[in-house]
């Protein structure tokens, strides 16, 4: 295993931490997959579902032979992550007219959010270089899934965020992860740009949605629903595009089960960005070569509020390679959906939402088929964002306690 | 197996949906175990850990055999509830200097709290009776554990809370799930008898806390501790109390298992209440014969500001036969046992630190050794209650993006 610049193809190793090459291109971990018999990993990763209270009892850690090999067991940080539910909704398949539809709930992770599964890797992979300081930059579900990790790791957890744009509501569950929280004067960019350059001085390890670890984590996530499916995935995976790490490790993912002849067919990835922020949308769709940052990003998926998007190269490659799509969708589309899969009982944050409300679009714009299947992504918990609650939520109703007064509800 | 009451011994049957018995009393599921073997239900348990997508996934219908036997599968509404952590915290254990502490988090469930392993049984029971409409009277984790269960079986819940006590935060997840919640002038305890006396007229499937459905679901916890802790209990299970099915459901539980031979030892309940809503265990404390309702009970763990528990007989009988204690702790040891519990990593809202609480207190007062091995019952999440965290947590901190600044901090 080794870690190589996407731009310059330098080689690192991957017993160091690294957030960036000395070129300032993003790294990838690649991992030499000759030596592993995908039958094999097959029997293997069967036997594990049995297990409970052990490293391999996660679904993430499940996959350790795709994931980290290296990294010994004892310095592995799990909460069990993954082993999240993979639901069909009739109602909702109905309505869409689709002929086979899919809910992945990773919004049902520890900290509540698909970010679990690339976290438990990259605190891992710290805590194995000697690492006792995490940091990050970011206000949402990172931080969380950051603060929880290195918390459960013995460790201590430093996130950043710009002054100016965060609320206490969006990190409460980060300072009660006991994380420090660093309000800083300046943008996003400004603190992950810091990281980068002083985190090693600081004696921090860096969790940003750059770190190469996060994404090898993450890719368990397609590890999970194609071994729940039996080995046979969709045709269709839709996921919803902010800082698109998703995307990235969605596509190495299955770039693994296919090398290793575990899947036989790739499915065609759907990503959907929300409107007021969709500069990657608008590249792919517009033919551009370069990502156009979007300055004021606005959307009130606030998980998908992202102008810059770091691995724009990666994600725009891994769509070309398996004929994957982009899409974007409005506020009130995003809400439409969200009610839709809150009310059939599986629930999910807004940024979720963007996925049924893209493959709705698409399949209104012929480019879904109704004949195909569709699996949708869903990246985080309904209790994640409860301001949006407040605002979309039907009311209460008043009544007496009466038979009669109660019929006519 | 059949319905007993539990004060004049009258038996229904469970084929039917009762809330209680004619003359009143608390019903209880009471099922003829003598047809099963313990060692056998050991390897079919043991082989249904690898389960996923079936109803034998879910950590309740697992252990089916002794839950609803009777309910056909294609009845059973699931969300592969359960199958939650089993966690040990070293920095916790040593600073209490207790021999091993447990927790397990059914903060964990999909709905985010405990409720959700009795809620599948009782509407998956409500379903094969045939009904399309559930109720409950609640504003906490009871209404949006059954908004849940309801939608995702395909059917509608109404959820009554007295208008002068409900906030609409407590109940957003509820809505979300598209429950109808309808607020009345009275009290809970009004509620309650309205719902037991009219339900069925208005064609309501009953879901309060005194449901003997949900007891049975509710032992599925104590099952699946057994279970991944190769069925050796530890000496100490520390429950909250408030609305007290959760000793019921616990009781009941060891009992199978102790029946059945799959443990040969039953350990001490703990039961742990907030004392600004400890009505239990002042009757216990105190030895008087009848429970004394607590007028205006209050306690920042919400979850347990319960004044007149419904099940306090059964609970009693429960704590009578495995040796069981009460305890009561105030809020400000609640929240230093919260925190703590969100330090480790773990997490969990204020209700299931108690039992953090407890056991410290109870390791005082020399009633727990430190010989001895614990387990907390986790009950509910740490998302759950943000205005609870938004009083707890710390501060965020302001800082330059410099080197020499954060060496400081
Ligand atoms: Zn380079
Ligand atoms: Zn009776």
């Amino acid at each position: 295993m080794k870690l190589v610049c996407v731009d310059c193809s330098a080689e690192l190793s991957w017993r160091e931490s690294h957030t960036a090459c000395s070129c300032g291109g993003r790294l990838e971990v690649i991992q030499d997959l000759k030596m592993l018999d995908g039958e094999r990993l097959k029997t293997v990763f069967q036997e594990r579902l049995a297990e409970r209270m052990s490293v391999y009892a996660s679904g993430v850690w499940r996959y350790k032979e795709l994931i980290l090999p290296g990294v010994p067991e004892e310095h592995i940080v799990t909460k069990y992550e993954g082993n999240t539910g993979l639901y069909t909704s009739e109602p909702i398949r109905s309505q869409l007219g689709i002929r086979a539809l899919y809910f992945k709930a990773q919004s049902e992770n520890p900290s509540g959010s698909f970010k679990d599964n690339g976290m438990t890797a990259a605190v891992s992979h710290g805590r194995f270089l000697g690492y006792k300081h995490f940091a990050c930059t970011s206000t949402g579900n990172t931080s969380s899934s950051l603060a929880m990790y290195a918390a459960w790791g013995g460790c201590s957890s430093q996130v950043f965020v710009p002054s100016r744009s965060v609320s206490v509501n969006k990190v409460l569950q980060t300072l009660a992860y006991g994380a420090k929280v660093i309000r800083f004067d300046g943008t996003y960019d400004d603190g992950i740009r810091f990281l980068e350059q002083h985190g090693e001085e600081l004696g921090l390890y860096v969790c940003n949605s750059v770190n190469p670890f996060r994404i090898e984590g993450q890719k368990s996530i397609i590890y999970e629903i194609a071994q729940y499916l039996n080995w046979e995935l969709p045709d269709w995976i839709v996921i919803p595009g902010g800082a698109l790490s998703n995307v990235s490790a969605l596509g190495k993912g299955l770039e693994d089960l296919k090398n290793l002849g575990m899947i036989t067919k790739l499915p065609r990835i759907a990503l959907i960005q929300a409107e007021g922020a969709s500069p990657f949308h608008r590249m792919m769709a517009d033919g551009q070569d370069e990502l156009i940052p979007q300055p004021n990003p606005a959307t009130k998926a606030s998980a998908l509020n992202i102008g810059n998007p770091p691995s724009w190269k990666i994600a725009r490659r891994v769509l070309r390679q398996c004929q994957g799509i982009t899409c974007s969708v409005n506020d009130e589309e995003i809400m439409v959906s969200k009610k839709m899969i809150d009310q059939s009982g599986i629930g999910c944050e807004p940024a979720s939402a963007a996925t049924l409300a893209g493959l709705r679009k698409l399949m209104d714009d012929r480019i879904i088929d109704k004949d195909e299947r569709a699996l949708c992504i869903l990246t985080g918990n309904l209790l994640k964002d409860t301001d949006i609650l407040a605002e979309t939520t039907d009311d209460m109703v008043y009544s007496d306690l009466t038979i009669e007064s109660l019929r006519d509800l």
